[in-house]
C-alpha cells in the first residue's frame, strides 16, 4: 500500500459557502442584520479532503467548478489547504455551486439558500482511472453519480478501498453501495430507504448490498454502525454547537484517516465523531477542522 | 451653472448586494434552492449615481469601502458605470457593506440579510469640500450624516441644490432637512414623523423645516410632493415588479436628472416615478435602469 501517489483520491462535489450568524430567523420581506461573514469551501468529498490534507495525508479530487468567481475561490480554498486541484474541471461559462447559510448559535438551526451549478456534472470518462488506482483509498459523495460508479469500479477492480458518503438517496446509490466497501449513510438517506428513522434496519438492508461496514449518522445523537454481522452505537461528543455545516464531511474523512492509519473499527468512528463536534464549535465547515496538534491523546500517534 | 467640474456629487453609501429568485421563502432550518444570482453594486446614493452617469452625467461619490473583495467590486460596479470612485475611500483592514437578498417574484416580497461594514463612516474632513462646490447638485443619503451635515451647509453656501434621499429618520435627518433644497422621503420616515401613515402632514412638517420641496415616496401608490404651498399626488407606474430593489435609489437619481434637465417639478416626478418603475422588472437595483434609448418620447430630449 505504500508507495502509492495519493493517501486518498475523492470524486464528488466541491462548492462555496458563505456563512453568517443571525440572532433569529426572520420573517419574510424584512432586513436581517447577519454578523461575522465567513467565506469557506464546502462539498462533502472537497472538505473530508480538506480534513486529511490538514492532517497531513496526500489528498486529490476530481469534480467541476464554473470559471466564474465563485470558482476560482472554489480552487484557492483546496490550494491552501494542500488538496491537489489538478483533477478539478473548469467548466467554462458556467456558474459554480454557491450557498448563502444563515446560522443560529442560540438554537441550532441553518437556513441554506443554495444555487445549483450550471456547469456539466463530471462525466466518466473524465474521472482518470490511472490516478485511481494510484491510490490508497476512494473517497466519493455519489453527487457525480457516473462518474462515482465508474471510479468505484476500477478501484475495486485494484483493490483501492471504496469510502461513500451518501447524503441522499439518489439515483445509483444503492448501486455505489454495491460496488463500495465503506457506505456511511446520513440520516436522511436512511429514513429514505426504510421509510421511518431506523437506522439499524437501515444498516442491515445495506450490509446486503455487500459493504464490508456500513453505517449512519444521527447528528447529535450519534452513530450507528454495522459489521460482521455486529451492531455497535457511539454517542456524539459533547459540544457546544455553533453551526454544523460540514459536520458529516469532516464525519467521513475522519474516517477514511483512521483507515489509512490502519485503525479498527471502533477507534475509526470514535475519531470522526470526535473531528465532526470540534468542527460543529466554528461557523463553516472547514474553520474548525482540528490540527493534529489538537488531536486527544488517544489519536495522536503519528504516521 | 454650466462649466463646472461635477453635473453631481454624492455623499452616502456604497455596498454589494448579492441577489437570488425564490419561489417561496422558506421556514428556517431548510435547504432552500435560488435561481438567476446576481451581483450589483447597491446603497442609495450610488446607485442613484449610476442611474445619472448611464444618462450622460458627470458623478462622482463620497463614500466608503473596506479592503476586502467585496469592497473591490463595489469600486469596479462604480468605476463600470462611469461614477467617478477618486474619493471612494478605503478603510484599511475593514469590511464593506454586503447584503444577500432573496426575492419572491411571485408576490413581491424580499428578505435581506445584510452586514454593516466595519470600516469607520465617512468623517466630515473627508468630504473634499471643493468639489462640493465645484458640482451643480449635490444627493445625499445622510448615512453619513455628519459628513452630509458639512457637505450640505458648504453646498448651500455656494449655492448648490442639496437634495435628499431620506430612508430613515436617523438622527440628524431633520437638520439635514434644514440644509437642504429637495427633501424627498420614504414611507418608514414619514410614519416615524408623524407617528401614522400621512405623507401629507409628513410634507407639510418637512415643509417648515424650510426644503422647497418635499415629497414621500409610497413605492407602489406613488408619491406626495408638496412645493410652493401645494400638494400633488404622482400615481405609480403599472409594471410587473420582480424586485423592488434600488427602485427608491432611482427615483431620486431622476429626479436629480431632471433637476439639472430644468424640468418643473411634476416632470421630474414623473421622470422620477417612470424610471423607478423599470428597475423593479429586473432582479437587483441597478440591472434595471433604463438607458436613454428606452425612454418614453415625453423625456427624450437631449441636453
Amino acid at each position: 500500500m505504500e508507495g502509492k501517489r495519493w493517501d486518498v483520491i475523492g470524486v464528488g462535489q466541491c462548492s462555496l459557502d458563505y456563512l453568517g450568524r443571525i440572532e433569529a430567523y426572520p420573517p419574510p420581506d424584512v432586513k436581517c442584520e447577519f454578523r461575522d461573514l465567513t467565506i469557506q469551501g464546502g462539498g462533502p468529498t472537497a472538505t473530508a479532503l480538506v480534513a486529511l490534507a490538514r492532517w497531513g495525508l496526500r489528498a486529490v479530487l476530481c469534480g467541476v467548478v464554473g470559471d466564474d468567481a465563485f470558482g476560482d475561490e472554489i480552487l484557492a480554498s483546496l490550494c491552501r489547504e494542500g488538496v491537489d486541484t489538478r483533477h478539478v474541471l473548469v467548466r467554462e461559462g458556467r456558474t459554480s455551486q454557491f450557498a448563502f447559510i444563515v446560522a443560529e448559535p442560540e438554537n441550532g438551526r441553518r437556513t441554506i439558500f443554495w444555487q445549483r451549478p450550471t456547469g456539466e456534472p463530471l462525466r466518466p470518462e473524465e474521472v482518470p482511472l490511472d490516478e485511481v488506482r494510484a491510490a490508497r483509498v476512494l473517497l466519493t459523495d455519489g453527487l457525480f453519480m457516473d462518474a462515482a460508479l465508474r471510479a468505484a469500479e476500477a478501484a475495486r477492480k485494484a483493490s483501492v478501498p471504496v469510502v461513500v458518503d451518501a447524503g441522499s438517496l439518489r439515483d445509483g446509490m444503492l448501486e455505489l453501495a454495491r460496488r463500495s466497501d465503506h457506505f456511511i449513510a446520513s440520516e436522511t438517506f436512511a429514513r429514505s430507504l426504510v421509510g421511518e428513522s431506523n437506522p439499524e434496519e437501515a444498516c442491515r438492508k445495506l450490509a446486503e448490498l455487500g459493504p464490508q461496514v456500513v453505517g449512519v449518522t444521527l447528528g447529535p445523537r450519534g452513530s450507528v454502525f454495522h459489521a460482521d454481522g455486529l451492531f455497535f452505537r457511539e454517542p456524539a461528543f459533547p459540544v457546544e454547537a455553533v453551526d454544523t455545516t460540514g459536520c458529516g464531511d469532516v464525519f467521513h474523512g475522519a474516517y477514511v484517516y483512521g483507515l489509512l492509519r490502519g485503525w479498527p473499527l471502533e477507534r475509526r468512528v470514535r475519531f470522526a465523531s470526535w473531528a465532526a463536534a470540534r468542527v460543529a464549535t466554528r461557523l463553516g465547515g472547514r474553520a474548525g477542522i482540528p490540527w493534529p496538534s489538537q488531536f486527544p491523546q488517544e489519536f495522536a500517534a503519528s504516521f
